[in-house]
């Protein structure tokens, strides 16, 4: 069992939101954290040095997509996934598991891992829990993920049971097959929509013992206060030394109920697949680009956002590049979007550190008009 | 007549090849120059903060594009193209002709003007010379171009001299409606593939009198010996205390034969439609970043370019975001291709400063060894 990566700074004294730290190969990360979500090897719309202005300090990429283009082997040979994309900071990356579930009828589940045809050529791949860790040995990421099943939404008591327990054979695995590189490998926790499940499966990977410990299987379908329910069940049960890591979320109200129930790292492709869709955060809600009270607005997106897209653009200016379909409209809207989550994560830290995020959030619902 | 823009650095010694500067509202220019393209006011996959960091020191932006979509009105009132998009150094405005010439049947010229379809929503629109003016008036550029009509590629005599004729009436109406904003007018000389025409079209420019004297249907499909031979014998032709705009040109060595003949502006979409299609220039010639022997190449595109692409992606990398069709493959691509002809007329620049223009030439082929 190895040292615990997180260190915890403060808790909220009214809620479960913690301000804490993981220490991981290639820096520190401040948590509570938002990732963006960089799944081959690119975080669409921006480059390495907009992330780095907008305060990025870890992104995601997803061991799938680059298991298949272009390969793990390639990028280790090319001196791994840092110096591949040229961003030296911290990188987390997916095992694999969720977007090979995505498949469906191209995957095929044993006990040895996930049998699946390639989305890219069709060539037909298999990857084990073993094969995963190798996968994310090969790439060189600082947080690695165990192979997990995902289980459908809905689903029967009996078919969530199936595949957490077969998660937590495979997560055994996973950890057996870890070499000592200084990568951090984190488990994850299914179970469906059963409380007690969801507690099981959390008690069996800490009996193995991770680095880190996530909620797997939540937005998927199921109603916003389903998934705060979950959560607000499962964190108290988690080990509380180490880092807590929501899966896929979400919305920034999302991020927000994640924080207050003790949720320390977020990814979500929300930020920037909506900015290519023209949807934009802001403080006081969304805004559709599109929309025809934009065409001569003067303003920038969020007057309260600095930003390189607010402090230089219109919304009119915006408006035009959605609707020319310009390039420059997925930049300068991403851009925007992650900072804004980006932004929003440090206000949550600062408040915690504060002790005033309770107030923080009620705030931050009285400042939306819509959303 | 007012006074010219332009002021005589130095001449080569052995060519045509001339240094100087445009001085236009927004600032001076350095020629020989080249001006990269943003038709809808971007330039399409790069940041204005792109532009500046790669030395950008004039833009083109279509007068048609931005007259259809959003609206010269809508860009006045917003404040100019310029505010609009976020670049305070210059813009150059074409007249919208080459655009609506290239709608073929959906355009029919008159006398009195250009009536066409637009290409976004079918409308039908009309475009007189005046109209042109107090378009780009509205817009705000720096140097206005005349609206002109471009002869076929072939064409016969006739036509070509029905085209010419027409061009020069229009250029007088375009001289006679501008008002005092500042804005610098060029004219267009036509002329097809015809000598004398040409000649006759300059001599009709000049006496009517413009800031800058522009060489138009050239690059429309001709081979490149006769777009060089007719830039020769026209350079010599054109008031030599005024700039000499050729436009829609080129490749890198067109833009090498331009300076040589005596040109000192060019624009084309080369550089940056070439990004967008993998398709890259180098010191030493093209590199087609798709080809499988970049698969696992670790050199940058090119070994001699400090550009922001090349410093920190590697063609291996730039391989699998072309491959992968990512955003950040127009973006890394449309930097170098743009810091490749920015640099190349820093080059020219320098080597007519210096007197060894026609060394550098020489040089430049020798380096390339393909294209």
């Amino acid at each position: 069992m190895t040292a615990s990566p997180f260190t915890l700074h403060n808790r909220s004294s009214e809620c479960m939101a913690r301000r804490g730290e993981v220490k991981t190969l290639h820096g520190v990360i401040q948590t509570p954290i938002f990732m963006p979500v960089g799944t081959q090897a690119t975080v669409k719309g921006v480059t390495p040095a907009n992330l780095d202005e907008l305060g990025a300090q870890i992104i995601l990429a997803n061991t799938y997509h680059l298991y298949i283009r272009p390969g793990h082997e390639l990028i280790r040979e090319l001196g791994g996934l840092h110096k591949f994309m040229h961003w030296d900071k911290p990188i987390l990356t997916d095992s694999g598991g969720f977007q090979i579930f995505s498949l469906r009828d191209l995957a095929k589940i044993t006990e040895e891992g996930a049998g699946f045809r390639s989305h890219h050529d069709g060539s037909n791949l298999f990857l084990s829990p073993e094969d995963a860790v190798a996968v994310q040995e090969a790439l060189g990421s600082d947080i690695m993920m165990c192979l997990d099943t995902c289980i459908p939404h809905p689903a029967t008591r009996e078919e969530t049971i199936k595949g957490t327990d077969l998660t937590h054979r495979w997560a055994k695995r996973s950890r057996a097959a870890q070499k000592q590189t200084g990568q951090l490998l984190f488990g994850i926790a299914q179970g469906g929509m059963f409380p007690d499940l969801r507690a099981q499966a959390i008690e069996q990977l800490v009996e193995v013992g991770f680095d880190g410990y996530a909620i797997g299987g939540l937005s998927v379908g199921e109603p916003n206060e389903k998934m705060y329910e979950i959560t607000e069940q499962l964190t108290p049960l988690m080990p509380q030394d180490y880092p807590i890591y929501l899966m896929g979320v979400g919305t920034p109200a999302d991020l927000v109920e994640g924080v207050y129930r003790g949720v320390d790292m977020f990814d979500c492709v929300m930020p920037t697949r909506n900015a290519r869709n023209g949807m934009l955060f802001t403080s006081s809600g969304r805004v559709v680009i599109k929309n025809a009270k934009y065409t001569k607005d003067p303003r920038p997106v969020d007057e309260n956002c600095d930003c390189y897209t607010c402090r230089n653009f219109s919304r009119a200016y915006l408006r035009h590049l959605y609707m020319t379909k310009e390039i420059l409209s997925s930049q300068l809207n991403t851009i925007h979007n992650l900072h804004y989550y980006v932004g929003l994560m440090t206000k949550m830290r600062t408040a915690i550190e504060e002790d005033r995020f309770v107030a923080f959030r009620k705030e931050f619902y009285e400042q939306r008009h819509q959303e």
